[in-house]
């Protein structure tokens, strides 16, 4: 099994200590189901690993894009973490869950003035500012209110992370931030510190998720406390945060490699310190921003399987009760997941075949090169492993279907955290 | 202009005879517009044209994939047209829209028994049967409530539209429908004919959405129309139906050809009854099955720019203020759009950028290589051409992103038809 929370019992699969059939048979097909300990054992090895290596003022912000609902700031909550949040939805769910909203870090490459007013009115604790038209607006509308604003400016720092193209955020080409290469990260490094109601508290970078190879933060890091040192030198400004991004990469296939977060995180915390040390400045107080590696295996979804087809010289296709509009990433990226018959573990799996989703739409496809047992047939189900992170959070009523319910368990027990969408529902703003 | 109902003003872009930036002005941004008088005059292209090349019993089907909220089955039921819909969502929208549902053709390639007795309570007209445990589940409902239940027969005709790989359903190698080449299609006709509580209406294919090559239709036709003379031939079966699917290519940009759909049919009818000479047959009840060719260039899609970034050496970056969220064809299919800036439409269009989200995510893509006036800045405004087709259908809420409404303009007036949603609808659901 790719993760330890999965155990095959007699042929079943169990995930969280639960057994996947009964859920479905409980609450429904398709089904959402989230592991809320794998979620706060997952934040902890961050939030411990960082204290331990960086000091105490080392916080992780769980990237709330991966997977949003009030449940999950209530836990970040309970486990003493920050949270990046990208817009107004991200943060009207956190605030509507208590979250305390000074530990609150606004990305975006686009923050429109009324998304900017809206996060100050919540009182948001921090501005990740992507570039100089950001700055200003900031600047303005914290003038209005007579008050002082923090913020981190995005800075790109030209590393690649080598990952693919679509979670390569940190090279100088890209929609987000302002490139140290071109000079411009300098200039709005001075444009922040020449307003009046801004406080600038530091730097945030962010080079791609889904990172496996071990010296990409240690890269970033290097180029980003060297250019704390060059506007330390230039302009007497010490950064008092640096933010790396995140995070380490999850398990979607026995492919990919057993990450261990903590070693890695001391690995960095020790080079980042030697650094400084050579450099001659502090170490900031270090953010990373997981959200990936926090809920990705916290996660599976069930399905029933609906019709199975076997074209002759062709192919074989399994449909299933659910699709693109649960899970886009294999339309979108062509993304590797690991698919189970969950109540045939110990079948040999020997029918090869693509598995596919309900919606009228060729590219609907949950995985391509499927091996399930030979005997798998209309309503059995199937669990499609690692869809914690941007399954839920990406879903779509595309074809005017509801999105699935979230099922979380907690000691064995499950509870509903997102309830399942009804067709009312969907009418809703109809008019 | 790409399409007819677009007009330059004085440099400012109006639709349907309205000023898009007052439209913005009015209603907020981003958002998404469409025309009534457009999508009536292209129902009715089809289904007048239709009745006068096949005859009084044909009638297009309105594919909802494309588009689907109440004001627009209240459209296509004024229109008199049938519709066509895969899923308890859409049948319930059209339901609560006061469509009358025995014009209602239930398509999916996978329909869970749920489904099936939902569409039988909905009273849904007919069923298209995607394969032989369909044929069984529906038999089996149906008896189960003493009814019988009308069916087309979904056949793979084994034709290649040459249109790109995403729309290509037609194919013998497709999730979609039961192969003629296979002897599967046959053997599917034998089963529902030996059905008691089923009535076979006849088949349906579907070779592809998106098609210019004109020769499409009548291949297709070829096909089905042999096989149905097969079948009359070896089982003593007239199919009184023949639904071939839809529709016509719409134009994304100016390099799109022009479609005279009224022709193409004129010239598909014409074919086909000769045909249906040829092969001793009475022609069937044609069905077409138009979305993307009813809705798409009915629709255009209005943002506000955000930061506009110039990366000396690299790229430019237009970011607006949706993105993938309300638009996810480019992140998915790569797919062409006309992008204009509304209110300087006389202006030389000199600045080469990309027009990306506000998402976090780099895939985040209106469009590349778009040229805008080089004053293009903070709150112009946007507009993306033809996105009334698979634009608020496949909308998600990303990084809890509010969707956008739908304004409807009906003779140049302006009225909400899909309400904006809020972040209290993004939260109806936590617990």
């Amino acid at each position: 099994m790719i993760a330890t929370n999965l155990e095959n019992r007699n042929g079943k699969l169990f995930f969280a200590r639960t057994d996947t059939a009964e859920l479905i048979r409980a609450f429904g097909s398709p089904l959402y189901v989230m592991d809320e300990g794998r979620i706060r054992a997952n934040m902890r090895i961050y939030r411990d690993s960082m204290a331990a290596g960086f000091g105490g003022g080392a916080m992780p912000l769980y990237a709330s894009k991966a997977l949003s609902f009030k449940r999950i700031y209530e836990i970040a909550r309970e486990e003493g973490i920050g949270i990046d949040v990208v817009s107004q939805g991200e943060i009207h769910t956190a605030e509507r869950a208590g979250f305390p909203m000074e530990k609150a870090y606004f990305h975006s490459n686009n923050k429109t003035d009324e998304d900017i007013a809206y996060a100050m009115d919540k009182g948001v604790g921090y501005f990740v500012a992507d570039c100089g038209e950001e700055v200003d607006a900031v600047e303005k509308e914290a003038a209005r209110r007579g008050m002082r604003q923090k913020i981190l400016l995005r800075l790109t720092p030209g590393i690649d992370p080598h990952t693919y193209e679509a979670v390569s955020t940190g090279k100088v080409d890209s929609k987000f931030g302002s490139a140290i290469e071109t000079g411009q990260a300098e200039a709005i490094t001075e444009k922040a510190l020449g307003c009046p109601h801004i406080e600038l508290a530091g730097f945030h970078c962010h080079v791609g998720s889904q990172v496996f190879v071990s010296d990409v933060y240690m890269r970033a890091a290097r180029v980003m406390l060297t250019f704390i040192k060059n506007m330390k030198d230039r302009h007497g400004y010490a950064a008092s945060e640096l933010d790396l991004g995140g995070g380490y990469g999850v398990r979607y296939t026995e492919a990919d490699p057993v990450i261990d977060i903590a070693k890695q995180i001391g690995s960095l915390s020790a080079f980042m310190k030697e650094l400084c040390g050579e450099l001659g400045i502090a170490l900031p107080s270090v953010r990373l921003e997981p959200g990936r590696s926090i809920v990705a295996d916290a996660g599976l979804t069930l399905y029933r399987v609906g019709s199975v087809k076997r074209i002759p010289g062709y192919k074989n296709y399994v449909s299933v009760d659910g699709g693109m509009t649960d899970n886009p990433r294999y339309a979108l990226y062509r993304s590797r997941y690991t698919v189970l018959a969950a109540e045939k573990l110990d079948e040999k799996e020997t029918f090869v075949c693509s598995v596919v989703g309900r919606c009228c739409e060729s590219g609907d496809i949950i995985q391509e090169n499927v091996s399930l047992p030979a005997s798998i047939a209309r309503n059995d189900i199937l669990a499609v492993l690692t869809t914690g992170a941007y399954n839920y959070a990406m879903a779509s009523n595309y074809n005017r279907i509801c999105r699935l319910p979230v099922v979380m368990i907690k000691d064995g027990s499950p509870y509903v955290a997102v309830r399942r969408e009804t067709p009312d529902d969907l009418i809703r703003n109809d008019l």
